[in-house]
């Protein structure tokens, strides 16, 4: 066998296709979020980064580090086990339960990341279903696809946000059916929202459970930050919902809210639950401290919504093409892989500003884009520092503006 | 859908079988590990931990936690994105570097944890090898099976070690065939060892790829650490070693290391790398530390292997049923979950020792046991209290002592 020419040739298709990623190096400034350094080629060169989907800075929140210092010097650096066996420590016990009061739920239950919660708990649910169908968004993210997958079940993909596909392809299964509703709150490439009630008012009359997943929301919206289901006041009517510690909370790992009997039966049987180091204690306590925070302060929240909304209107008059967004993402179409590559590229190099290209198989093919996650940080100079820089390299590689 | 009394009734199953997990609440103190506190009761209560896999201490050695203080420091607490996008730190990319050497391979890639590197791993080496068989291992853990299912490869099972039957089940397969042979290093529940070599023997002879779990060997055997791979001085022969650096190196996290092609192939398909916020820095720094610490002294792994030697004799000469066991495990057979569930819940509540029942699906139904892992700071004292406890919960519970 020549396995060496197989894996030649897959990588081989990447560079083909335009697509080979590049990871850049870069270090955070802690306290200076969105500066930071990036290596590589002369040494370290400072550049803000404006693609972090550590969208409230809490990152470098006082809080959360003064609880992960303290963490570090009371129990140490790892758990040293699985949940069950000696890795449960009392800060995963309280964390867990700020979690289900953040969501209006009974229990709640840690994962290492959000996508290890949506891959263990939707496999392990449709196992546990016999027979059951799931529904599941086009645009769901790539954790939910797997978990969907590894369930074993029959899934039917419905057409983004789409209710009345949805409600057909429920009323093609039998009623007695067991049937699942997966979806996201925010989609985070595109930034817009799904109307959750119209899909639980769907789930009601077909008899389906739902599966929400706000890791986009999470600590970003509702008045004490638990998603969109607290801003839309129908997180009693989600089944299941689903967040991340990696994104406005900062820090690390991932989590469900629901009954406790739900919980429970995926405490007891996902593999991905059980057969793994739990989250350090570290983490647990830094997320902890920005889960409280979030809950009592809207300041973050208020920001980083007056930052997005400053940018998309920058855009807009700018003449940059900015997609529709709903939401605090605020994406530019270019529609090539190539050319987002080398936008963002000059940006890096000569601009020192650092916004990722996003590629297949991330966004669809013919939809490759820059994507920016303004924050409480970004201020209007850091802002139009960046409008002028787009303006000049759009002008430059001759791409055409929005009309 | 009576959706409630399906998942109740899967929560009663586990009632029935006496199998229900009830997670023990713990608090190690820094610095005096193994010590902790259990919470839950009356309050907070002191307790030895004999069970955990943060097996030489590593958890609060000072290079470690000074490290993880530092990154918490410089750079905050999470790394806000995906490896792509935004979340590839300098650590990250240094501890690779460093991981890719010690165990003389071209390349290493980071994951969230040991199961995710796994299933990532295993998964997407499957998908990329059109028509591969994978040949695994009877007992191989769970986050490998998954890897192993999810890849959608034929799988062939082979009786734990036994070169025979793999090799029979090679023979069976064409010689155009691809095939990967998949298996542990030290298996961690019954402290066995894989014949490498002779594994590597067979792999060459039918033109088979070889994947190593090194996770319960990384840090702990070979002059640098490097598992039993480096101790047998087969590294070179083996295709792909996967590690963790939440057991002997104290922190969290997985990590394979191979040639560059493959590694960059697994970075470029797997879904379980690409979608997910990287380790936190925080906790990337500690493990490096960790592994730099363990790359030069030997004095912990002599330590851990003095102590385990120490309470196997200890164990014998008291007439307990210690289990045969090459390495650092030291486990005790009971062979019931009643029992040995009663078992552990008396050492705790009585003495203050903690050591977690194993039950299915951990391992087979009918070797139900006691896991010991001592370590460098479990003393002689602490070893004869433990026996002294043991010995007197066997007779009072009037346990078969081993012939
Ligand atoms: C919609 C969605 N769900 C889940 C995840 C996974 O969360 P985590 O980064 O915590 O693994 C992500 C992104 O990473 C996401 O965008
Ligand atoms: C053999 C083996 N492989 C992989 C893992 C998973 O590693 P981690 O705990 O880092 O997820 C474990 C235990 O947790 C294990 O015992």
């Amino acid at each position: 066998m020549d396995y060496k020419h197989i894996f030649q040739a897959a990588i081989d298709r990447l560079h083909d296709e335009g697509r080979y990623r590049v990871f850049i190096d870069i270090l955070r400034t802690r306290g200076k979020y969105p500066d930071a350094q990036c290596f590589g080629g002369n040494g370290p060169k400072p550049i803000t980064v404006w693609c972090s989907n550590d969208y409230l800075g809490m990152g470098q929140h006082p809080a959360v580090l003064t609880a992960m210092e303290e963490a570090l010097h009371d129990v140490g650096a790892g758990s040293g086990g699985t949940r069950n066996i000696g890795g449960n420590t009392h800060y995963h016990v309280e964390l867990e339960a700020e979690l289900a009061s953040l969501h209006g739920k009974e229990a709640a239950l840690l994962f290492t990341s959000g996508y290890v919660s949506n891959e263990a708990a939707l496999s392990t649910l449709g196992k546990l279903l016999p027979g059951c169908v799931i529904f599941s968004d086009e645009l769901n993210h790539a954790s939910m696809i797997a978990g969907i997958k590894n369930s074993g079940c029959e899934k039917r993909v419905f057409r983004h946000n789409d209710l009345a596909h949805l409600e057909e392809l429920l009323e093609g299964e039998e009623p007695g059916t067991p049937k699942l509703i997966a979806f996201e709150s925010v989609y985070s490439m595109d930034g817009d929202v799904a109307p959750i009630a119209a899909i639980c008012d769907l789930a009601d009359r077909y008899g389906a459970l739902t599966y929400l997943d706000e890791v986009h929301a999470v600590g970003m919206y509702g008045e004490h930050g638990g998603g969109i289901s607290e801003r839309d006041a129908v997180a009693d009517r989600v089944t299941i919902i689903e967040g991340t510690l990696g994104k406005a909370f900062g820090v690390m790992g991932g989590y469900i809210a629901a009954d406790r009997n739900i919980v429970d039966c995926i405490r007891s049987y996902a593999p991905g639950f059980i057969f793994t180091t739990s989250l350090s204690p570290v983490l647990v306590a830094g997320a902890l401290a920005s889960v409280r925070h979030l809950k009592a302060s809207a300041m973050e929240r208020d920001a980083q919504q007056d930052a997005a909304a400053m940018l998309k209107r920058k855009f807009a008059d700018a003449g940059l093409p900015v997609m529709e967004s709903v939401t605090h993402i605020v994406p530019l179409l270019v529609g090539c892989p190539v050319k987002a590559k080398r936008i963002s590229d000059v940006l890096l190099a000569e601009y020192g500003l650092y916004v990722q290209p996003i590629n297949y198989p991330t966004v669809p093919r013919g939809t490759e884009r820059l994507r920016f996650t303004p924050g409480p940080w970004h201020s209007e100079d850091k802002q139009d520092e960046l409008v002028g820089a787009l303006v000049e390299i759009w002008d430059r590689l001759e791409l055409k503006a929005a009309a």
